[in-house]
């Protein structure tokens, strides 16, 4: 697979190009802002294993050529930029990680799925995504006498909680109950009266050493306890989902995919 | 809901008579052997709760009228006979986890779920059957490179292993990916030269304490692992299953069903 | 062993009488508050197993004769109150679980100690007990870049939290410390602006069905995470503790001992 | 600290050299094998941001000169030629992470360290040995009517079972308890006759996608269940621990140490 990558002097950049340089994946061409120190420069030098004769270039017309696949996870303005000039420079399907379109922007891309196949998700991990499902689907299954708990365990320096993941996973679960998470959200319990109120859902959280990311929901009746948990192994678990969503985008036609597409759930 | 319990003086129709006394069921009759020391006297001396004037009886019929549902947690040859009494005796649903049919009594049960509502399976918890649901799958999203493996945690007193739900989960995990669990499952690790097969489904085992039952499946990737897990926190959670497929089953036609269909699953 | 009562009505009262009868212990006597309904009626009657020529007593010297051992999980008033017969009625050993007495009543019991063997303590699961003392030494072994946290999980029905024994772990890790634990408890990760402070003990909460108590101590560093964790499978291990102590106390000379003592921890 | 690292072109040596860099020492050194590529060559070709003007050389004390510290896990012929110069080298302490000396190099590494620190480890995680003296401990404090559990996950790639370590945590149970290893190891469960010995230690083992490494001892009584867990993050993790040692081991007089000095266990 040609992969082209956008911002990829970015962490995220980075990472996406080393993960395709391990996949054995050819890198065609990155984007990079103007102005950036990385332009003009090997690739190479950027990234262990990347080509020496590609360097990111801050036309995106450029960047793309040659390229099957365009993965971006960069900035809502310079991914819609990009969207421009993919399909004129022959390539045949993009993935999008980046978060924080208004509804207009995400109307741009809907327009921009009628030309080629785009994959856009929040998360890229195969096994979050997969776990949202099955979420959702145990929530449907189980009454509200089964209370529901999502617990998420994140490294030291991680200031929000709950994640991101974790609200994920109360979306999927408030979904179940043909509900909204924030009239099911439960406040942390802590105090003398801390009482659970039935059918909401409640999070809590830890911050610890290193840890990459831990989740887990846990549907608890008086009799039984059902648990749902993903664990990340390695940093590098959503470069990983953005390759297999951008494998999986190339047999596609036009159209605007999420990861439930690539996964078929 | 009325009640008739089959073999009530047994382990199971003690737990199943207590769950539905202390549920509010009514119990309007029981069934014990012929010869059993239980024939003939109170309930209430064998269940705490259960009512004064009702007895065991030896006679399908007897112990069965006046019942909107008959609970049956014997043997084959037992529960076969007592299917032939009851719908001439009023009972509009049959619930059956007797165990150890052969395919010609098998045949015999469907025929009579032409005329009556039956749920019969062989794990009553409701927690444990849809995680047979969700393993299926989640082995049918994951690839290969997933490895699954089932881990089982009982009583320092179950003599057997893996336990029976354990390859209840490997079968539906199997069946996720399409393929039978007797080439799929993978011998205990150990020694010098215990190397997975890729593919393969391993189990685990551990006998602790009391523990009542704990099933885990994980698939893991490279990258990160996915755990659904169960716990049964009482014992009487299989009773609780049985009188919640009672009550599904009294709203059914005339079918044979199991575990799925009460959950929706 | 033969052993007397204190209370034998009220919930702990009876799980301890039961525990006693399935252990195989005699039970010589049982006291109840002037004016209870238990006074005067078989004990047989309230406790399953139970003799039925005792019957609780609301004289502590009567209800306390012929016992080896008296057990006390009442009021610290009817607790104090007691110990003043206890000796002279021939008792050789007492096991109190009463909590909330204040610094005057403390000193009553030091008292009391110094003519007979008194095991005192908070929490009388073996298991609760031994996990502070080892969440005490890990603490002290692991320097302030491990990252502490206390996650608990009880069944819905709890209002306060965290539990105290999620306190009484969190007293532990500080002591481990050399500090209290009322500087370092950090509050629950809430927000966008929840960061954990360095050095600080983090508690969080779930409250899930029936679960009767679950709880997990962390150690995070960059690298590792240490797990210490206990998980009742019995409400009746509170009662089966307190019959060890009470074995073990048949065998000192006068004092006052807690759970460590017991435990040899 | 300033550091000569032995063997640093193998797996562990280049990962003790990163470690190194990562953590602000000096690498004032570095040997590998005569004949080896790496010789003479600059070490930062070898590791990321070590020093250019520092070159491996096969001679241990133009290696070690300079070095306050010398960390060696090689084999064992090599490890005991180092010995031989590095206190003349001016080396204030050693950390051996080598393994199989047998008894008589056993013994030349005790005389050795008459004069000089050495800090001598099977494994050098800070958590698990950590893990181990609370195995040891809970062992000691816990009956026999609590069974001990031991069960290890690992990456697919493993293909010996047990892992060592979990063996290390069967030496510590098996210690607690006055008893060797040999004579309490339970076989795994498998099959319809596969009932606990009471007493016996049990093992369990999971291969799975890219775990690190993961040991979960439990000790389960009937009522109620202690875990005591270990999971690593990171594979520099021994490294890491083999830092502490030696930054520890500087502030030593000559002798021999092992792990549980260093953590004051």
């Amino acid at each position: 697979m040609k992969l082209a990558i956008a911002g990829v002097a970015g962490r995220m950049g980075q990472q996406l190009a080393s993960a395709a340089v391990e996949a054995g994946h050819t890198l065609t061409g990155a984007s990079e802002a103007p102005g950036s120190d990385a332009l003009g420069a090997p690739l190479s030098k950027l990234v262990h294993g990347a080509p020496d004769d590609v360097q990111p270039q801050s036309d995106v017309a450029q960047a793309a050529s040659g390229a099957d696949v365009w993965i971006d996870f960069t900035r809502p303005g310079a991914t819609l930029e990009a969207l421009k000039h993919l399909k004129s420079a022959g390539v045949k399907a993009v993935v999008i990680g980046t978060t924080g379109f208004d509804a207009a922007q995400e109307a741009e891309i809907t327009e921009a799925a009628g030309e080629i196949a785009i994959v856009k998700a929040g998360n890229f991990s195969l096994g979050v995504n997969l776990l949202c499902a099955l979420t959702k689907r145990a929530a449907e299954s189980l009454g509200e006498d089964w209370d529901i708990e999502i617990l998420e365990t994140h490294h030291r320096r991680k200031v929000d909680a709950p994640s991101g993941t974790a609200l994920m996973l109360g979306d999927a679960a408030a979904a179940g109950r043909g509900a909204d998470l924030k009239t099911l959200r439960q406040a942390p319990y802590d105090g003398p009266d801390a009482a659970r109120e039935g059918g909401k859902i409640g999070f809590s959280v830890r911050r610890s050493g290193g840890v990459i990311g831990e989740h887990e929901v846990t549907f608890g009746s008086e009799k039984e306890v059902i648990t749902l948990a993903h664990s990340a192994l390695d940093r590098s678990v959503f470069a990983h989902g953005a390759l297999a969503a951008a494998r999986w985008a190339l047999r596609q036609p036009a159209g605007l995919y999420d990861m439930n597409d690539v996964l078929g759930l």
